[in-house]
């Protein structure tokens, strides 16, 4: 071998992920639902590219360089990156095409994005991300429709065991305020603690917003210094449940400091709740929960976190209200909402319900030979199945024995053969096999005589004109 | 504005594509009909990430440096690259998981791929590509399959105009062999100049199989030195034409020498012939083209090209049985056949044919307002509108007026609005707008007094209970 070459081992990088047909098919199903809910509501689709300027995703501040974005050069050596999120690349569409996109504007992105994080499971490097925005508008009505559209996906998709939790950055900026907190850094040290509620418990985060506490690694964690009457007004504002919405808000304007801002933000609670009734969302499928404090320094509003099995799963995504869309690329902001779910995540989540939809990718029909017949009766046969509106396949393998075809048809689990042999064809006839019903005797079957010997029920031999009937019949036995 | 950071340039990568909502739902129609044929022939999907390591890509030929890749680095300093196409990570896929993916296998794959080449119309850096291959079998009723696949999508694309060219480098090597050409370089050479055919034509091929020529700019093209009566064998033979693909096959048998290499290369294209009769695909829609070239060094049987609107548009992919899939990464290869086509140039193609599928994006319905009407109001005609079918979406932008609200549904094309006013939805009623009837005096309404005092035969007030069957009625007459 003059010119053998050394073999490369084949292998996928770390995070990533290879699909298998089956894999391929069900997340297909699961975007396929989610479009055509999107559609409903009057969201559109945009789509932009893998790369983007490196100055785009990383905005103006020069000092802030991510270190999770995968960095690489055009021909022309500027410097650019793989995108790692789909809200930056629509603010820069719209920032780009103002006369094409015009806000008041609604759009769905479903597409992959990158981070060079650290990988583990269910974390990968490359995943696909589902979102959603709303922009041009400052009105809570927005948020409502968005959260309708999550729960009409999870109840199409057969969820129950689902809940949008909701809540408002305003509120939690008027309970701070209440409590006299208003030095920055202090409020977001309270909201980090907050957001661990559900992963440490009450009492840690009691111990966190006064003295700290040692972790069960022995760690310390420093407190926020809180005053004890502080600690309690903010613990019993976010242990606050009630059976409706309405009733969260009442109790919540009850707990809360009479301001300005917390008017306001009692205010947006009430209409968003009655919005939300007016779409008929029930509140087992979004609840208002005081303690949801998601990254709200990003948000101006409410936000929302899509959580499954709750306490079980976990959570598929979020999103909220956040101004400054195309403040990067513009001196004017757009007011905006929005959310972003992974597909890789909810993938998991119907898995996890049991839920997951298992489509087969395979054809429902091989087309079987026996003896010598010639490939272009084969794929007659075939034509005459497909036109029928049947998925069927010719075997083509290079291994040409009854038991290599069958070996194949139960690889790959396809239901019914029909097998052309050269003494049937002649008579106008075919051999039509129900492959799960025999699927126990089959091993043995090397050749077509032993294969008639056996007699089998699940094998039957009718004319060509009744093959796509009984066929049919099979299929639907199954 | 102590904190005002320098405004970014919203811009994309040359060579790269934004899709506005209208694109993205036409190329995705596309796609659709490309899948559920795929499908009914037996192709299933497998998904691979956007990066692979560089020796993936490269090979293992350490001088073949490929200067069209986009490489980087993942977070731990290794080189890898974006995928140049998708034929190299089926064979990564083959290898890697040989319990899960056993031949004979079809596979299909959509997805984009990335090529650091010149960008010009037409030409993209970042490009979707459409593959299907068939692993595992030497017979070319598969290569009929991929070619029927094909036919079969153009023509439920709407398209009449189009040609699957279809030739097989078995036979060039023949007519090679025969002219006593064995030199490979000289063989080269010759599929070279005949690759050029249609685009120089045949005077000019003449004197570049002879003694060479001067081409439009001044530039000499060096000739292939043949003798006169081989430039006359090969001129014929790629003459070659016939009513029917038997014919042409009968006429390649006159003109080449006999040889085992001629006698196999004919009785492929018999059979080929009579598997494209089995699966009926019109003479029109695949016919045997003895000048087709592409690339044929690649390739080591069939070789086929989609050419639409011929002598006028162009190709739209092609492709050909090729040996040695996942000889990179395993000691034996496996024989293969596919084609592959280019999502953007099918539908340049689509839009030239003037068959491109043109879908409206935007909802069928605006819910507007008028007057002080609750926005939970307007989410009740909303959800009723969805719940009958409907894609609706309430007008929510920042500027209320009517004028506002009218304006954003003409921009979107939406071709009614429900119009609930406080009075109205007293009483039960909502006003009805067919707004593609009443286009030509949109303009000068500013509010509903001046609207109504109109007497607009577009207009209609209806009961609630017949706001559906009204807007269906008016969707129907578009």
């Amino acid at each position: 071998m003059p010119d053998a070459k050394p073999l490369i081992e084949p292998r996928i990088l770390k995070g990533f992920q290879d699909f298998l047909p089956e894999e391929v098919l069900a997340r297909k199903a699961v975007v396929d639902v989610c479009e055509s809910v999107f559609r409903k509501y009057g969201f559109v689709p945009l789509q932009t590219p893998a790369l983007e300027y490196l100055e785009t995703l990383l905005g103006t501040g020069g000092e802030e360089t991510n270190k999770e974005l995968f960095r690489l050069e055009t021909p022309e050596g500027e410097p650019v990156a793989m995108r790692f999120d789909q809200t930056v690349p629509f603010a820069r569409m719209m920032a780009q095409y103002p006369d094409k996109l015009k806000a008041p504007f609604r759009r769905y992105a479903i597409g992959p994005v990158w981070r060079g994080d650290r990988p583990g499971p269910g974390r990968f490097r490359e995943f696909t991300q589902i979102d959603i925005d709303a922009a041009g508008s400052d009105s809570v009505a927005v948020d409502a429709e968005i959260i309708a559209v999550v729960c009409e996906i999870m109840v199409r998709l057969g969820a129950s065991d689902f809940c949008v939790l909701v809540n408002n950055r305003k509120l939690i900026d008027a309970l701070l305020e209440g409590c006299g907190i208003r030095d920055g850094a202090k409020g977001k040290h309270v909201l980090r603690v907050i957001d661990k509620l559900d992963k440490v418990g009450v009492d840690n985060i009691r111990l966190e917003l006064g003295k700290g506490r040692i972790d069960d690694s022995g760690d310390p964690i420093p407190g926020a210094h809180l005053d004890d009457k502080t600690i309690d007004a903010i613990l019993s504002f976010i242990a606050i449940k009630g059976d409706s919405r309405a009733e969260v808000v009442e109790k919540m304007r009850e707990a809360l400091p009479v301001s300005e801002r917390s008017t306001q933000s009692l205010e947006e609670m009430t209409q968003l709740a009655a919005c939300l009734d007016a779409l008929g969302v029930p509140v087992a499928q979004a609840r208002f929960a005081p303690s949801l404090a998601r990254g709200l320094d990003y948000y101006t509003g409410p936000v929302y976190e899509i959580a499954i099995a709750e306490g079980r799963f976990g959570s598929v995504g979020g999103g909220g209200r956040y101004d400054g869309l195309v403040s990067r690329f513009l001196e004017r902001g757009i007011a905006c909402a929005g959310i972003a779910f992974g597909l890789d995540r909810l993938m998991a989540a119907l898995e996890f319900l049991g839920i997951a939809p298992r489509i087969s990718a395979q054809s429902q029909v091989l087309v079987a030979f026996v003896g010598r017949v010639a490939e272009a009766e084969l794929l007659k046969v075939a034509k005459e199945l497909r036109d029928a509106g049947l998925r069927a396949e010719v075997y083509f393998g290079n291994k040409r024995g009854m038991k290599h075809q069958l070996a194949h048809a139960d690889r790959c689990q396809i239901p019914v053969a029909v097998i052309v042999g050269e003494d049937e064809l002649a008579k106008g006839l075919v051999s039509i096999k129900d492959l799960l019903a025999g699927k126990d005797q089959r091993e043995d079957i090397a050749d077509h005589d032993a294969y008639r010997k056996a007699g089998r029920t699940a094998q039957v031999t009718v004319p060509r004109s009744e093959m796509i009937t009984t066929i049919r019949e099979m299929l639907g036995n199954e």
